[in-house]
């Protein structure tokens, strides 16, 4: 079937500014509140939410094989249950509803009035009900430099990083959307030169710049799944940003990986565009630098170009990008490590999201945390508000950003936004 | 409120055994499909389960606050919210409607055939959605055993060891009920003195004899739960036994901890024994070997006295228990792990699981996995049957069992058991 939401000649009757991450021939996915706090799934247009429960009732889904109620939910996970096939069809059709050629609901003014909400009239929310959070170590120019950071230049990357996605299972009860705040962190951390641990704040709090990808239900209990078949099983995908408390974790993580100082906080872009909409954008990701067993090959274009970028903005300062990079540097693609996942016969289901690991580049410009940026706060970044940062201070909000852009097409993704708040008093 | 349901004296005009894990004073919690193919909420005495949906329908549950559907669902999630108070109300009320001396039901043959079920007329399901499932590594010997083997006894311990209840996230799409059999995983791992890895079954399957604790809401994003409140946030617990495949952890697991060599399936007992109901059987865990920081100072009999077991039961042949131990061993107590999981402000939610990690005991007989009791396969296992085993083979069920006794009255968890079969065919 083909993809007709994506004809790069479609224009919108809605009103859109140019370079909007959210053309016509976007139509992400999310989750929001309206203004009579009803729930609600939703696409975006522009600066235009747009109410997919309402346009269902009005009979503007008919004769696409959908239940009455499936976007009537708090989460879309039913709906990406639905499968590829459906998700196509209700993009394309939202794609001819508001095509400025298609009168029906354009002249409607009731049904615009029940459909079309301004973005400040909604709240949005987690678009998915994670039930497992898996996150991935899969830019090898970030795993390069964490390893030569802790072990020296020549035992940079582990003797498995070449063969497998590395990966680790996080915490998805602190998956946030953009917006909510979080608070600095406390827990155990070792000064330098002390055998004994001390509490307190983490002194060392970090983004890492990532991309996750979210599944529909994938396999049963035991049945790997094949690497060509990888991506019907993936939705879409949404910026993210997984706070680290660098303090804590170098405590904690020997031997079983990162715990405390992860999971009090992973925040996501709450529009989730999906794979179909960045079709134009496949590309190659970097050549394997080592043969990869048969079940981790992967044939085609498996990566996409998505121009990323992360900023800070002190309290009542403006911003100051720190970091540019791509996703299209990750080393091990998204059909790899769901492949490699499922290996062993361990279960996907819908709403299950899967981090890239940190976005770093091959340029010091383009690292994606602070503890690269800085490397380990030696060289403090310089802000243009005044001041530098080694790592993410009080009352500092970070923001996310990623496009693609192609024929004069930008499909985007917004923004991922968190501000840290200071420690968390009673 | 005093729990009257665990009055040592009472005795129930449903039929028992005397030896049953089951007793009135026990009425854990359970999920499972009736004969005709409903789904319910129950418990169980002797060898009888009990729809609560039911009971709760025809009114035997007036007076305590509850909504209408709480019992007919398909996870305990929603009544585990309600609170410690309700937990108790509720078995409170059990025990009086099946108390000897109350006709109420029992003369009543409708409602009665309404309500009970021999065990053969049910399926039992998995008791909760679980949202996140973290596992635990808090027994000193487990933890010497395995760091003796594999970095010599003077480093067995990481220096955090002492410090913390180390911990990591687990994979909580793979927890299944007992019953369920699984395949033996695939995966990259590395032969003896060979650096390049190859593809194959696992020869190293491994059980861990574990119990987990089941929580309720415990608190929002950046709140830490004090350690003298953990114990209200936890509903009871289960027997788990975390399935290992050895040789693909030991190669995918540094940096970022075990994942494939764990996440293939975590099994449980399907009946949760309340927190409640163990109480009379608290106890005193290890002396810390050195002083905790004030957020894990913990006062009281916070360990409970569960004597547990694992069974090897060959394709048609007996049984054989190959391992001994007990609850009690456990260095880091529930109210610890969850106080300590929480330090840094990680929401826990209603249905989450918390592994204790591997139960070993202090002697060789008790150790709680085939690599600890075979010593890495340098001391095979005898069976009963004949024949020996270093790890898991294929057509091995592993059967674990659980309970504690005291004053005459057993409070028992049933058991766990799961067949593993051979590697995955399509």
């Amino acid at each position: 079937m083909p993809i007709t939401a994506n004809d790069p000649n479609r224009k919108t009757w809605i009103k859109t500014t140019p370079n909007t991450d959210f053309p016509i021939q976007n139509i992400p996915f999310g989750v929001f509140l309206t203004r009579d706090d009803i729930i609600t799934i939703g696409t975006r247009i522009g600066d235009t939410a747009i109410d997919l429960g309402a346009l269902h009732q009005l009979g503007y889904f008919d004769g696409i094989p959908l239940t009455d109620d499936i976007f009537l939910q708090d989460s879309l996970n039913d709906f990406i249950s639905d499968g590829k096939k459906t998700w196509r069809l209700v993009r394309n059709r939202i794609a001819e509803i508001f095509d400025e050629k298609n009168n029906t609901l354009k002249n409607n003014k009731d049904h615009k009035t029940e459909v079309l909400f301004a973005l400040d009239e909604i709240e949005m929310q987690l678009p998915v009900s994670v039930g497992d959070y898996t996150d991935f170590y899969s830019s090898i120019e970030h795993a390069t430099n964490v390893g030569t950071m802790f072990r020296g230049k020549d035992n940079a990357l582990m003797p498995n990083w070449l063969h497998l996605p590395v990966g680790y299972h996080g915490r998805s009860s602190s998956i946030i959307p953009s917006g909510i705040p979080i608070h600095r962190p406390q827990g155990q951390k070792l000064t330098n030169g002390a055998t004994e641990p001390i509490f307190g704040p983490s002194r060392l709090v970090d983004f890492e710049l990532e991309m996750a990808f979210i599944t529909t239900d994938a396999n049963a209990l035991g049945e790997p799944i094949p690497i060509e078949e990888a991506e019907d099983y993936i939705f879409g995908l949404v910026l993210f940003n997984d706070w680290s408390a660098r303090d804590i974790q170098k405590w904690e993580y020997v031997p079983l990986g990162p715990f405390l100082g992860k999971n009090f906080a992973s925040s996501i872009s709450p529009w989730i565009v999906t794979l179909d909409a960045l079709e134009p954008y496949r590309t190659n990701g970097p050549k394997p630098l080592k043969e990869q067993l048969p079940y981790l090959q992967s044939s085609g274009k498996k990566s996409f170009d998505i121009d990323l970028e992360v900023a800070i903005q002190p309290a009542n300062e403006k911003e100051t990008i720190v970091c540019k990079s791509n996703f299209k540097y990750m080393y091990w693609n998204m059909s790899q490590q769901l492949a490699h996942h499922t290996i062993n016969g361990c279960p996907v289901n819908s709403g299950d999201m899967m981090g890239s690991g940190t976005l770093s580049g091959p340029t010091p410009d383009s690292f994606g945390s602070m503890l690269e940026l800085s490397w380990r706060g030696e060289k403090p970044v310089q802000l243009k508000s005044g001041g530098s940062r080694k790592f993410i201070e009080d009352n500092d909000t970070v923001i996310m950003r990623g496009h693609c852009e192609k024929d004069g097409v930008r499909i985007g993704f917004g923004e991922v936004s968190t501000k840290l708040l200071p420690v968390f008093k009673k």
